[in-house]
């Protein structure tokens, strides 16, 4: 090919883009979720319709719900869905069954799993560490555990934390991906740090489970929690996890003790007496439409590895970049995300003046992300259903929109 | 008609069963829900399925979250769902618009509600006050609330309150209906002892909110919490709600201050602020696919006036009571509900040795209610789709199987 002929940039990442695609061994998983010609790059907000959801909506309301009624908390297994679903979401965090259980929305469990945090904490130990750059839902309940606990807050970046720690620290909350910037904290070196400062280490997964390993057991985080709306797909406010490591759960002390967290619920007993394992994490009655929706939702992991979703994720931002550098005019746009792999979640952060009405262009010509205050385009890259001819043409939209 | 014709009790009660039927203005309401040859008498634990639930879910999941996905979150009115249906729910317990807000479980929102009382109580006000025959849970988190707060709990009947109240007293927690019995408590006259001692009323209307009027607005309650699940319809583990009177809103201080919660929630601001009104109750990421099938469950109330359903759940709960006396042999069962119209719900609770066994056989002869341990039989009327001919199949049959 001589020079001469040599084709366009856009040419050759089309081609590129293509070739990626052929060889891609999660390909077939975009068959399994309800898509249209939008090139969807908000899954980092809200995941994707599966295609299993509305069937089994369909199966819980009519016949579970409006035929069986109350016979389905045994028959069809309402009752033990939380530990259920729980254990579908564990591996994907690395955890052991019996570790992990689903209800309540993030927020809660923060607060759930903080002040239990402080609880188990020794001691003399009176400080809540938390992530001063954190989705702001985090700090504002770890304030309120922090007051009601007795603590002090002390919000600093994640760089900063193991400065900070000593033998007042009883707990540090972290996120395990910054949400607006997309870059990856180190979760076993801070666990590290916290747990050599006999701390311990409460993890917020919002932004990583579904996307990356995070190796909570192998890790040996204490406590975590997360959404599953975001790369999990379960669909709007589905409920999140609470995760609470095997030898901790024994003196896990919940600040919300309601009745589906009592070893006899049935028995209705006045005296409260805290369930073994996982179910101790529980509140109230599970909102079981919910629940049932993110458990058929959850099927599409069948199969799949996290360990080739990170290789196909990092494999999708690499080459969003790559375009991005290519279609869009130099210095128009900045990227906040990190260029190490080991320091990358699943979503490109870019910056420019005029990101509200860059993403409101975008998204009129087809291609959904997110604009974040004042001046961030959030895109994220869920690798079941996004594919690298999405990421060329992203791309290149978005050159020709700030062109 | 002579003496010899006289008709036996079963065609006597029978046909009045059928005149009452005849005469109630409700009965049109039945076709609003999906039943089936099943007599259904526990929507004290899960209503029945109302007919506009299937075809909404389809269309939230499908069209909402499957086509518009994260655009849903305004375009379909996501976001402020947790005001809206509350506002939804504000008439069914007397409250105007702008104090009930969805969202949580009921547990969840007793402990919202118990921190917040104790908060606006003054000064040396250092105990709660909890109902000791309460639903276990409400006992549980008012324990929480009384470690976290530094109070003492107190547990006592309904009916000690009065002598228990003094100057250390900050809130009280009770429920509208007890339920195990199904006794309505005096809500207008305990909450005004309670304001008389200078304390605060938290009121847990499970049992009678969609059964009965409550007031809240009229007598003076200073926060609600409630499920949605039982006479309200809003299917199973269907988010609770709270309700804060308007002149206390300002100084609601939750201890659950999720970002949903904040004045500019998408301000992303490291500092809370809380927003005013109702949405002050929320916390996390509404449960959409939960909150909008109680959205859907709540038109059947279009038209229907909650003191017709009173009317009627009397009826129906006196002509339980006179079918039980007539076809169960003397002394076989005993109600533990109060004969007294004002100190009834809308349940009736049977008492014998073998309710377990008793329950059991029911269900299988197509009258479902629910067993409580260790002897209570217990029948919810729902006086949108119970009717009088099923009160009366469902006496007749119990008066079969116990006999």
């Amino acid at each position: 090919m001589s020079e001469t002929t040599a084709p366009p940039a856009s040419a050759e990442l089309a081609a590129r883009a293509r070739k990626l695609d052929a060889a891609d061994e999660l390909a077939g998983k975009r068959a399994e979720f309800v898509l249209d010609e939008v090139i969807y790059l908000d899954g980092n907000s809200l995941g994707a319709l599966p295609a299993a959801v509305p069937g089994r909506m369909a199966d819980v309301i009519t016949r579970q719900w409006g035929e069986l009624r109350i016979r389905s908390w045994d028959e069809s297994g309402w009752w033990t869905a939380p530990e259920r679903i729980g254990d579908r979401i564990a591996p994907l965090i690395g955890a052991a069954p019996g570790q992990v259980v689903v209800g309540d929305s993030t927020s809660v469990n923060v607060f759930k799993a903080l002040v239990a945090a402080v609880r188990m904490a020794g001691d003399g130990r009176d400080e809540i560490v938390v992530d001063a750059t954190t989705f702001p839902t985090d700090g504002y309940i770890a304030r309120s555990a922090a007051r009601m606990t007795g603590c002090t807050l002390r919000p600093v970046t994640p760089a900063e934390v193991p400065d900070v720690l000593g033998p007042r620290t009883a707990v540090v909350l972290l996120n395990h991906a910054d949400y607006r910037t997309g870059r990856l904290h180190d979760l076993p070196s801070l666990t590290s740090a916290v747990h050599a400062a006999g701390a311990l280490a409460v993890w917020d997964l919002c932004h990583t489970a579904g996307a990356l390993p995070v190796g909570v057991d192998e890790h040996g985080v204490d406590l975590a929690v997360g959404c599953t709306y975001k790369y999990l797909n379960g669909g709007p406010g589905s409920p999140a996890y609470l995760y609470v490591r095997r030898d901790l759960q024994d003196r896990f002390d919940s600040p919300l003790p309601g009745w589906n967290s009592h070893v006899e619920p049935f028995g209705m007993h006045g005296d409260y007496e805290p369930a073994r394992g996982a179910p101790r994490g529980r509140v109230g009655t599970p909102d079981i439409l919910s629940m049932l929706a993110l458990e058929a939702a959850l099927e599409v992991w069948d199969g799949v590895s996290v360990e080739a979703v990170r290789a196909k994720s990092l494999a999708l931002t690499d080459f969003f970049l790559e375009c991005v550098a290519e279609y869009v005019e130099p210095g128009r746009v900045e990227s906040l995300t990190p260029a190490a792999h080991e320091e990358r979640g699943s979503q490109v952060a870019l910056c420019c003046d005029d990101a509200g009405d860059v993403m409101k262009r975008l998204i009129e010509r087809g291609v959904v992300g997110d604009f974040r205050p004042p001046n961030l385009l959030r895109f994220g890259f869920t690798p079941l259903y996004v594919g690298f001819a999405d990421v060329e043409r992203a791309a290149r939209v978005l050159g020709e929109v700030v062109g």
